[in-house]
């Protein structure tokens, strides 16, 4: 078998990115001239319309129409930004809302979860989910004198019982960016009498999630990652239709009620997904992530998801060809159906080596102990930009 | 008894301008031209710091270093924002934080309350505390078991048992703007063993607030009043250093955690204040916040206060001698020491009143049933304005 020599790759690689048909999609960002980024996986770039959104909602609607914005526009925001997010992950308009982050929406939907399967004493998790998901699912079993159960994802079917009252576990995991089969486990789940809240933070705008296909119950995800909504974008929960009239959550602010300017000493939960709000939100962090996802217009899930494992693929066949000889493993599934889309590869030394592909002006990152992950995000990242990346590894590989 | 003109008030207030030592500061905000704008206790204004640091955090921190900004700036954000919080609440540096919003901030602080009063069944609060905050209380109280006890705030010293696990209220009321006696309220809830949790909402910024000398457990107040953060901007949170070793709360993000990026699979919560942060803070909003405080600099507590007590009471001077006999009341303390950095006044029709100043450029704001808020903001805010106000409400109640 002879491998092919970089000018291959990179000839290959720009005919795919020539019949990319989300090629143009790339002009939507504002990526800093000379800069392979590859942790959009993490952090997603500035898009142009953030920046003019933004700007916008400094000089004019808060500098200049002050006060009034609130029923003007910001008011609405929160739904506004749920129904956008909702075509990305398989969910119907007004089942999901952008609201807190990740943890504090998982926090609420394990809270409602529970609350709907009383008499049951289990929480059961997938035991690699990324670590806040632990912290909170057991939290909120230890405020209800509930057992955490921590298992591999594989065996959370047999893991469920009719004492399990929710299930919970991350589509993508974080680090081998392995999916998870969230139809199989949901189907268990379910069969058990459980409900399942799916965490979506390394899914959402990049791999394909059919919530309403699924019969999910609950889900939370990510503004910052692949929705590209800027650093600390508030996140989303999401609740299927058929629980959303008996769903509570604990955090009950005035956003959560359904007239919250009526200033009414008792609660009454706002009719549908707003009863998952809390307090006010965060309208220039939100705005920018609003802005973002016009990012996703005109594109559809199909081409997103062919795009990610056409990138990814071509990296793994690098990795296959010229970077494993050279010190570096691979830390995530082979298959592109059982991957997401970020590749994470083992290397010793691992932290130094993101420092120096940093300062050749490549990002990725680094999770301990020896896990460098390279998330190829389909609206922004080509294929040519892959196959450089794949050239430094292999000349920091042989330097090693 | 003769009432002065609108000329000698004007006069009158000219003076007081020329003598204000805060004269300078309303120069660090962006007011547009021909605005007046009293609803700094809804919504702060625009800062000229907080658009330039906004500025260099889009196309800076995020466009240019990307995910490198976490480690370079972002991640001690919450602290630092925090510590810039402190001295206008009488608080140590490092016991303050910033994170989330009010509402959540306020479920953490009275979850760590209840927890470090076990056995105890009630939560004593002011009924004409802000709903959200009341909502807030109901929900912790019924996850345990507990009883709500809704008092007005001078009954509270007298409801406090050693039943009582908590005692939580706004130290300033957001209608009336009325001052709580904080230290008699506190006194009692410790002599019955309680803690007591108090919302800064309207106080942070513009009345004085000791919380050391206080010797309050908890506290939460609001980062887009008088702070100026902008809309939405996230709020703040204290725990008295005695406590902070104890101190738990139920939203364990991994912000809270000692080691956040060593993604251990069991939580540790972080010494300090820092076991209060739940997820990823919301950078540009928290931004915003810390630029914004920068107003704060070389202005005294009592420098603040004395601007304040100026402003409220020439307008309820004008309310006095002009505004009673046009249909106003007066829905405020009459005496300064009692009365916050808002004046409330009630109007037949304050809905459209409040439609009707902002045509004429001036901005205020309503709270049902027919309560007019007009807040004065010793940063910005002069007497020359304050004259200008009364003389439209005079116009408009005559016209009524």
């Amino acid at each position: 078998m002879t491998t092919a020599t970089w000018d291959q790759y990179e000839d290959e690689a720009r005919r795919l990115d020539a019949a990319d048909p989300l090629a143009a999609v790339r002009a939507r960002f504002d990526i800093p001239e000379g800069i392979l980024y590859f942790d959009g996986n993490s952090l997603g770039p500035l898009t142009h319309e953030s920046r003019r959104v933004l700007h916008r909602t400094i000089e004019h609607e808060w500098r200049e129409r002050l006060i009034r914005s609130w029923d003007e526009d910001w008011l609405a925001m929160p739904s506004r930004v749920g129904d956008l997010i909702a075509p990305l992950i398989g969910a119907a308009p007004g089942t999901v809302i952008c609201a807190d982050n990740t943890s504090i929406n998982l926090h609420k939907a394990l809270m409602s979860a529970v609350a709907m399967r009383p008499g049951r004493d289990e929480i059961v998790a997938d035991v690699n989910n990324f670590p806040t998901d632990i912290y909170i699912a057991r939290s909120v079993a230890e405020q209800h004198g509930m057992t955490l159960t921590l298992v591999k994802a594989s065996q959370i079917p047999s893991a469920v019982s009719s004492r399990t009252a929710v299930v919970t576990a991350t589509h993508v995991d974080y680090r081998s960016a392995h999916i998870l089969h969230a139809d199989e486990i949901t189907a268990a789940a379910h069969a058990a009498g459980a409900m399942v809240v799916w965490d979506l933070a390394h899914s959402a705008g990049a791999v394909p999630v059919d919530l309403a296909g699924l019969d999910a119950d609950l889900a939370v995800g990510c503004g910052y990652k692949y929705l590209n909504g800027g650093p600390g974008a508030p996140a989303f929960i999401y609740a299927a239709p058929r629980i959303l009239a008996d769903a509570t959550q604990p955090l009950h602010g005035w956003w959560a009620h359904a007239e919250p300017f009526a200033f009414e000493t008792g609660f009454r939960p706002a009719v549908g997904i707003k009863r998952f709000l809390t307090g006010t939100a965060t309208v220039l962090s939100m705005k920018s992530l609003e802005a973002a996802l016009s990012a996703f217009s005109g594109v559809t899930i199909d081409q997103l998801r062919a795009k990610s494992v056409s990138l990814t693929e071509l990296f793994i066949r690098m990795w296959d060809e010229q970077l494993q000889t050279v010190g570096y493993t691979l830390g995530s599934p082979q298959d592109p159906d059982h991957r997401g889309s970020h590749v994470a590869l083992g290397f010793a030394g691992g932290k130094q080596l993101v420092a120096d592909l940093a300062g050749a002006g490549i990002i990725a990152d680094f999770r301990p102990p020896d896990l460098v992950r390279f998330g190829f995000a389909p609206l922004y990242n080509t294929h040519l930009e892959t196959v450089q990346l794949a050239r430094k590894l292999a000349e920091l590989g042989s330097a090693h």
